[in-house]
């Protein structure tokens, strides 16, 4: 068995078989988005060096901009104290790597008055990505 | 309802009603922590100002650093375009999150070799925290 799959076997998974996953960006540290992977995942993330997630929604592997072209590089990867969610710093190519075309998916804010701001500014717009 | 009322009840929760939130340092952007909210845990944070979490081991609400005394002061509240995920941006007292001492819970990283390498340095020493 590698180092990798001894490390992705290592982790705590949920009663899914997934762990969260924070996407960060590598050169300013803006959260980009949190996503989830199982242990496959991890291994593959690991190996490709592209963040590959598993999508709960349509229940199969999602390597990061397949679609859109925008993938995420991975640089490092960090686990926790736990062993129950990790941390990937990635090059976002594209410059957005939320659906909705904003660069982070954590776009909007909320304040104690439960007023909604939203911050950043589109990068793309997705009707001209996904078709 | 107030508006925080109405916005804590507008998330997406898994099937134990807890929503991840990913814990960012208000002024370096270094993840600190990822950990878990249910709705009134939600209300809470907005509320004092405190970042205050579900305690998935002790089932019960977690006032962040309510032992330690190293409480993290939420400056920034925001959500994802899912609705299933918060991004908490706040400054940590006493300067680390972690119960090991270190800044981060994220302080070891794995390659794609499998070499673990353990970054940063303990702020504190936990022996001398937790009694």
């Amino acid at each position: 068995m590698s180092e990798i799959t001894k490390f992705a076997k290592s982790l705590k998974y949920d009663a899914n078989g997934l762990i969260p996953v924070i996407v960060q960006d590598y050169k300013d540290n803006q959260v980009l988005m949190l996503a989830y992977m199982n242990s496959k995942a991890v291994e593959l993330t690991l190996k490709t060096r592209k963040a590959t997630f598993w999508s709960r929604s349509r229940k199969k592997f999602w390597v990061k901009g397949e679609t859109s072209g925008n993938i995420q590089k991975v640089k490092e990867v960090s686990y926790d104290c736990d062993k129950d969610a990790l941390l990937v710093k990635a090059v976002q190519v594209g410059g957005a790597a939320c659906h909705t075309g904003y660069r982070s998916c954590f776009f909007t804010k909320i304040s104690s008055a439960g007023k909604h701001t939203v911050c950043g500014k589109r990068v793309f717009n997705p009707k001209d990505i996904y078709k």
